[in-house]
């Protein structure tokens, strides 16, 4: 039992203001009495939204507090790849320090649940994912982290890695990650059997990093989907940007679609200026789950992103031209329910009885938090502060800013 | 005379650490020694980038500060037009407030030169260059505005127009402004008459909003070259958005881009995240000049937008893909000197004897101030301060913050 929290003049996405008691760390139904010593936090009218979702990020990878680094890489994913590669030992990417910045950011950012794929590779070995298993045990009052065991450089092409996989699953990562299955591995094959292979074996979900465009990205997603089929996978497999969605031949995105909604397959998008994109309102439309995430911040791979998903709700709605408050409002529920829907979060919203993870913005409305992403005033974690006007409590109880 | 002013340890463009003097509103040369009563700024090796230049928006038309105001518009350009015209009336958008606090939200974001549309209707007639012409004259000393006389509704099919545009020319506006030849007015020779002929006769530059795609687009694009070379106009005409230059034939395009280089017409783009837009870095090895611009902000047409030009210039390198510093140079300058060289600045930089125009970011590099978009620690217009620390200081002394 904690003490009652009794959340005052609040508006719930923006509707009447409302006091909403808050008890053992959920939203208690209305008309509950507070007990006598129940805290009080005045709201002073602000807008009530529920926890923002990082749905696709890269704890591990950032740059954030390490100074300004000019970007090195060239414009191919696998230049991507090597440059990292090197710059990880050259430059000292710690993941457990690193990971622990970008999740202090997230957490003054109103964030109370992310995604993270993690590097598992033959560079770092497993370090990337203790790292971040470690971070995640140290902000676990503040903030729940599922890890994506990421095999960043592949899998069938650098020997070791199928196993350094299993051993992060061991570790305790939740999830099975994968990357082009054609383009990196040259080996599609091959490069899934490994990933559904252990996925099977550890009952664990999937989620795979999808960039290659047009028909043969639509190949690796037929072999994903047929996978996940043939597995019973239903609900359990998430793809990544899948920008093939975006640009193979309409009957080919039209079939791939129809069979996305009937597995349930889950998308997560970045919402890329520069790249063809899934046409979202239409997934939706079919109750394909969708979410949105900054992808990687300040990294190797892109020298943009501040962990904001008030921030990549407004490139969410600024890449699918969503103007009016409802089509901000579904930029937005990428970024709160739909990364919830994806992420699998229990008791996630605004409803008594879910969980207290909430964040105050002083904005009118939902669509004017998107558009102007005032800092947070308040979040709750579970019912506990855990930033207060855009920083956040770190785990010793010290200030944590967000530094970009 | 004005007294000197001595701008200590501060980083050009990123680079090693200098004192500035500045002298009757110049930048003074190398080694000028300042005068006994100099007044003295620390700069604390902030980043010092030449002005901020807003290449194309539209200050008489936002609604800042008047709440939010869900979109109505539907998806088509008459849509918005035509929602607009009812709304001007309806909710009051006042020109003269509405221009004055967009520009004083400007002024805190370090823009110290604004190309402004301004409607031209049958609805407002000239209300709306005059508001704008009172708000350039209240913050004369702040900023520069040019304006577009621009026919929003049209100029063949709105009788009267043609009349107000050449009235709004006499009133002072600067520019002559168009509009999607063909797919508004139905007429693009019609158009394109009036919007050339007055150009011709009042002896004023041209700059036309061209959304029009791919054929059409490039149909209406010739037209206007055409025009700009019958009339020797080289260096006098801008072609806002020209979203065609990404989305007609390869080859088509490929002749319209020599033809503008030839011609020194200028292109301002906002960067749209949903639309086609022109291959920037193609325009740019050609030496075609462009500019960068936020378009309408919080408006009827577009609620997004804060007036920021590092914002901008950031979903300018997002938009082309831009990650290495020299491509997100690419982006800042598209704000800054391209900005100026689409405007006809003079004397704009940061060299000796140019206008001590100028703005401090605590960055380390231009590239981290476009990424991070730091609150402005000093903007300085002719060597005065008339920000500070993201806070315009308004005509009359008073504080202009910021609203979103």
């Amino acid at each position: 039992m904690t003490r009652d929290l009794l959340l005052r003049d609040v508006r719930p996405m923006g509707g009447p203001p409302v006091d909403l008691l808050i008890r053992d760390g959920r939203i208690a139904a209305p008309g509950t009495p507070p007990a006598p010593d129940a805290a009080v936090e005045q709201g002073g009218g602000a807008l009530l939204l529920p926890g923002l979702v990082e749905g696709h990020t890269h704890l591990d990878k950032t740059l954030l507090g390490m100074g300004w680094r000019p970007h090195q890489a060239g414009p191919a994913i696998i230049d991507k790849i090597e440059t990292e590669r090197r710059l990880k030992r050259e430059w000292g990417i710690d993941p457990a320090r690193q990971s622990a910045r970008q999740v202090a950011q997230s957490v003054a950012f109103g964030t109370t649940a992310i995604r993270s794929h993690v590097d598992v590779d033959d560079v770092m070995g497993l370090e990337a994912v203790e790292g971040v298993m470690e971070t995640r045990a140290a902000w676990a009052d503040h903030v729940s982290i599922e890890v994506v065991a990421f095999p960043q450089s592949g899998i069938v092409a650098r020997p070791g890695v199928a196993a350094l996989l299993e051993g992060a699953l061991r570790l305790g990562a939740d999830i099975v990650g994968g990357l082009d299955p054609c383009a990196i591995d040259r080996d599609p094959k091959g490069h899934l059997d490994v990933v559904f292979g252990l996925a099977e074996r550890f009952g664990r979900p999937v989620d795979i990093h999808l960039h290659e465009p047009g028909a043969l990205g639509a190949f690796s997603l037929e072999l994903i989907l047929e996978r996940a089929e043939a597995l019973g996978m239903q609900g359990r497999v998430t793809v990544s940007h899948a920008f093939c969605l975006g640009d193979a031949e309409p009957a080919t995105v039209s079939a791939l679609l129809e069979r996305l909604a009937r597995l349930d397959v889950a998308i997560a998008t970045t919402a890329p200026a520069s790249r063809p994109v899934p046409p979202v309102p239409r997934l939706r439309e079919l109750g394909i789950r969708v979410c949105a995430g900054n992808d990687g911040i300040r990294d190797t791979w892109n020298p943009y992103g501040n962990g904001d998903m008030l921030e990549r709700a407004m490139l969410t709605g600024l890449r699918w031209n969503c103007r009016r408050d409802e089509e901000i409002a579904m930029a937005l529920d990428l970024c709160t329910t739909g990364g919830a829907a994806v992420l699998g979060l229990a008791d996630y919203g605004l409803a008594p009885g879910c969980w207290a993870d909430l964040v105050l913005v002083a904005a009118e409305s939902p669509a004017e938090a998107v558009v102007a992403r005032p800092p947070r005033r308040l979040v709750l974690r579970r019912g506990r502060a855990v930033a207060r006007d855009g920083v956040a409590a770190g785990p010793g109880g010290e200030a944590a800013q967000p530094t970009g």
